[in-house]
């Protein structure tokens, strides 16, 4: 009965996405007499949580909390963070019953539940639990995996190819360029290696608008993009360097991050910098490296075909007796193009 | 006001696929007050024809035809055949109204549109033609081209591998294998090369319940096949061997047949024995050059990856200039596996 509640609640919480990371999206709403009395979402990292900003639309539209539901994608925290409890406001305000998707997976954000069961209020756990959990996924990752969502992307022909004979790639795909940007206002960081700066000399920006840009990670292993100028050290974004030359040198705004640049150190690295997602977007030893470490995959195909030219993944070596390691969870397709997501079928 | 029925006419139409060509699936209905008081299809080449069927069944229930509507997915012909005019048994039946999907681009058949009009009986046309062109567009291609229709299908990684490093390339994709044996049971000839018979000694036969096998064409340019013994040349199917060797000898069950071996001259040659569509499966060297001359292309996509291996398309040659031939017109998933459907965007 409260699933239609918590897909608006899901709603509210999606305008925070790319906003509030590394805390999860959050949205809740106050329901009394079946029908909805206040909305709420956390807008951004530092701001008000969901359920807080709620119950405070509630009170200033002078609407009486007693006996009231709050239904909130994520178990409110128990905990003095940015800002005190939502467990004590929420007991003080009157309301009888607290309806989540999921418990939230960070210790350090208390027993929400057991609070309120402690003090008499009703708990419905587990409504719409799968979607709440896609919503808040670079969190958990995050928060359980201590490393970042990581996210591989990336625009082939239909046999596979990122480039052609004569190492051309640009607008492989282009009608549903759009997503690459929507996908970028919600990442954190974006992540490619030295080959992609040095070949296209890309900006790697989100050009939505009133988009936000990723942090941008470069992987420049033996240091060739020192002392040279390239749009991704431009100062519109956050950038990091991750390379093995002690000698590298970039320009002022660029944090360097001198590490065996393997994957599992990039990542830990980016964990420790307080980065909850990452997508890959290139090139093909890149995406070779990081493709048993992607909980998501988007190829973007287009269906031309190059016959010869630079393979996808052509760092990689596998064999027809390996299982399948995704799952396809969907497809889009627009006239010459299609886009199909990926998710790794079970890891760790 | 017609498309209900056309859409059933359509479904009846569907009983023939595979089994009427070279001639087009064909339904049809009977319409009175409202109601369908008989149905009819093209059960089988030779059969009686869709009208004749509906026409005659309603006559055996007693069924008074004055003034009824007949709706019917492609003109009646109105020609001597195997079976006599189906125009004059609509006029003789006292039938009012012939509503068609689509002409009759067979100028053989005559001119029943005109025939009906002269005779006072009342033609609606183009009802869900798009629709009933796709059904019959085996006939449409075969009788306006004066060649079969072509459709690619291959099952690929999704780095448009179709054989591993080591060659292997058995099970890349399982779960939409039924797929392929639909297609064998709808189209009338199956086409691969030489290498594809030497390396896997594959079947090529519908194993539906019901099926029926395909005519195997093989393209055995150098004859490499010859005094050997393989499943495809089993007699199970009609067996049509495309060769430039003159030498080379194949058990008595097959049709050899001596060519230049050019995509035109045995699509020419398939035409000229009544084929009208071909599914070409592979390998890499006959997709690549069938690709141009493909009216449809059914990709089979598995989520594996290989990195090195056998390209789908390793003898083309093309580069990100040239705009994509073909158009995204569905797309099918399940569990590790996608089908994309695609169609030409324009061709002669």
């Amino acid at each position: 009965m409260y699933e239609t509640f918590m897909k608006r609640a899901i709603e509210l919480a999606k305008k925070g996405l790319g906003r509030v990371n590394p805390n999860p999206p959050v949205g809740a709403v106050v329901v009394k007499d079946g029908r909805i009395i206040a909305e709420g979402f956390h807008p951004y990292f530092g701001g008000p949580h969901a359920e807080r900003m709620a119950i405070e639309s509630a009170r200033k539209k002078g609407e009486d909390l007693r006996g009231a539901t709050l239904i909130v994608t994520l178990e409110p925290c128990d905990h003095h963070g940015k800002t005190p409890p939502c467990t004590d406001l929420i007991i003080e305000s009157g309301i009888k019953t607290v309806v989540i998707g999921t418990r939230d997976p960070n210790p350090v954000s208390g027993n929400g539940v057991e609070k309120f069961r402690n003090h008499g209020i009703e708990v419905i756990e587990g409504v719409l639990e799968e979607e709440v959990k896609k919503l808040c996924e670079f969190f958990i990752t995050y928060v359980t995996k201590k490393r970042p969502f990581v996210a591989l992307k990336y625009a082939s022909t239909l046999d596979g190819k990122i480039a052609d004979h004569r190492g051309d790639s640009k607008w492989i795909t282009d009608k549903l360029r759009f997503k690459v940007h929507e996908m970028r206002n919600i990442y954190s960081a974006v992540l490619v290696g030295a080959g992609t700066v040095l070949k296209d000399d890309p900006q790697l920006t989100c050009r939505l608008k009133e988009g936000r840009n990723p942090v941008r990670v470069i992987l420049d292993r033996k240091g060739v993009l020192s002392g040279k100028v390239f749009r991704v050290f431009e100062e519109n974004a956050r950038v990091i360097v991750f390379t093995e030359s002690e000698e590298a040198e970039y320009p002022p705004h660029v944090e360097k991050a001198l590490s065996d640049c393997s994957v599992e150190s990039i990542l830990r690295n980016l964990y420790e910098r307080d980065i909850d997602s990452v997508l890959v977007e290139g090139g093909s030893k890149v995406f070779s490296e990081f493709l048993d470490h992607a909980d998501v995959v988007f190829g973007f195909y287009s269906t031309k075909i190059f016959g010869k030219g630079l393979d996808v993944f052509s760092g990689y070596l596998s064999d027809v007796s390996v299982p399948p390691k995704f799952k396809v969870v969907n497809v889009e397709f627009s006239d010459s193009e299609f886009l199909v997501e990926m998710r790794t079928c079970s890891r760790e």
